[in-house]
């Protein structure tokens, strides 16, 4: 019952129209013992599907490898086309910390993945974020830079030789960016307001970048069907950098142009954490555990 | 992975001094497919333990029954003495639905253990609170006056004639009170001040009993190490009485006194709904489902 350690894996494949060849690489995730597919998106203007999977350290190992193998097989991205930025038919496989399992162990995963993918496949792969080798390949926009067309070129120079495999890209699934991260949290916060420079002046002030909250993205966003403006955000360690610390701060920059928060979204999957952590500073809870979460004893 | 049902049971035992008859009583639960022993507390002066263990319905259902055998085999309630109400050996067997689990499913799974054990054990059971099947016997209270030693005559009364087993009381074990309830959540908010009346009258307040909240019992309780006393609450159904409205209804009736909350706490365990519902709250989020936290989907 339950299951000892608890990984995340959210792998972007570069194939979000032919409906078959979805269900191709999704179909490793499924019916798995310790891999449990939670959802897939796909999306035919970004002509790409994102995969979200949980499970077992090692069978969500083998069920990536696996469908990264399908990947190469049905996608080729000599003839891709999409809006989104990409460089390969697996364009991203980042693997998520859950539970019981720390960064580090996480990272692990991550390189074996690469390690063994690179040398099945003959695919040239990148490590990325916690997992990078070099402060230079954290970001993985940094690395995407060029894209799959610029990409064969790209990875002959010294500075952007591949971490695992060859250092030419594959002829038509190119390369391939596997990293360690923690979990995102989407969260964007809506003000009583149709000015989008307010919210972008606030979306200054919390985000990292412009002198912010470490672990926080933000821009301005117009709701124009509702008339008002959102800050919204992407929220990269809320461990860290908590989500009601982004709330309260906006609702403090609000306060300077006579803007109110009038609510927020969550988009998608949240872990328990992030909303616990915001409960538990609103009641001033004392001496708080997250081992009193029934939860989190369940899933032990 | 994961579970489809998942069930609480907290039964009491009528033994917290002899530590070799406890682990008797707990060992039913340990290393059973379906069932986790989360905790089990004794209490010496009450004379009682208390075991929370969750799981598949079936499974916790026939390890219950078996540790229901076992305390009958080694508890001698003639011999009995404690601090703490009880009636039986097996004192109190509550079923709380935690997870695709509804309550009428829990009063099911509480009528068929009091029925197999009854016929079993020759045990006189009531069923309680949701299973029962008369006002009077929703109260545990109420059925339990009396204690061990009243019980015998007063299960002779027709209008305490048990539920399930004899309308005679098992000489060594008693009565037991089966049953089905939400989970109940320790809340405690700490108040700067030293006087008790305060913490008193603002627990009147919340409570149901005195015109509050309907799923708030609370009393006022003094903190005499740190100099300043407690509303101290269990929130009996949070899915109704959420916790920051209890909080925020105590922050409101301090204000007359001038006198801060400065803290709170939460005892034991505590479902992730209660503070994910609070967290809500306090963020304005929008059109939130419990089916975006990452756990309840690794959980289905």
């Amino acid at each position: 019952m339950g299951m000892n350690k608890i990984v995340q894996c959210v792998p972007n494949f570069s194939e979000g129209r032919d409906l078959e060849k979805i269900e191709k690489i999704v179909n490793p995730f499924r019916g798995k013992n310790g891999v449990k597919l939670l959802d897939y998106k796909r999306d035919e203007d970004h002509n790409r599907v994102v995969v979200t999977v949980v499970g077992e350290p090692e069978a969500v190992k083998d069920a990536v490898i696996e469908a990264m193998g399908v990947a190469i097989e049905v996608i080729d991205m000599t003839k891709h086309q999409g809006q989104h930025p990409r460089m390969g038919a697996i364009d991203v496989v980042p693997f998520i910390p859950i539970k019981n399992i720390s960064m580090t162990e996480a990272v692990e995963l991550a390189k074996e993945v690469a390690k063994i993918a690179s040398e099945k496949y003959n695919l040239p792969i990148f490590l990325y974020e916690k997992a990078a080798t070099d402060p230079q390949r954290e970001n993985l926009a940094t690395i995407r830079k060029g894209e799959f067309e610029g990409m064969a070129e790209k990875i002959k120079s010294p500075e952007w030789t591949p971490d695992f495999g060859p250092a030419e890209i594959h002829p038509t699934a190119g390369v391939t960016a596997v990293g360690a991260r923690m979990p995102l949290v989407a969260f964007n916060v809506n003000l009583d307001t149709n000015n989008l420079e307010i919210a972008n002046k606030i979306a200054k002030c919390v985000r990292h970048i412009s002198g912010g909250l470490r672990f926080c993205k933000a821009i301005g966003i117009e709701l124009s069907d509702r008339g008002i403006v959102q800050v919204s955000m992407n929220m990269t360690d809320y461990t860290k950098t908590s989500l009601y610390r982004a709330f309260e701060l906006i609702r403090i920059e609000a306060k300077r142009y006579g803007v109110n928060i009038v609510g927020s979204e969550i988009i998608g999957l949240v872990p328990m954490e992030a909303l616990i952590d915001t409960a538990v500073y609103y009641l001033g809870v004392e001496d708080f555990s997250m081992d009193q979460v029934l939860e989190t004893r369940i899933m032990e």
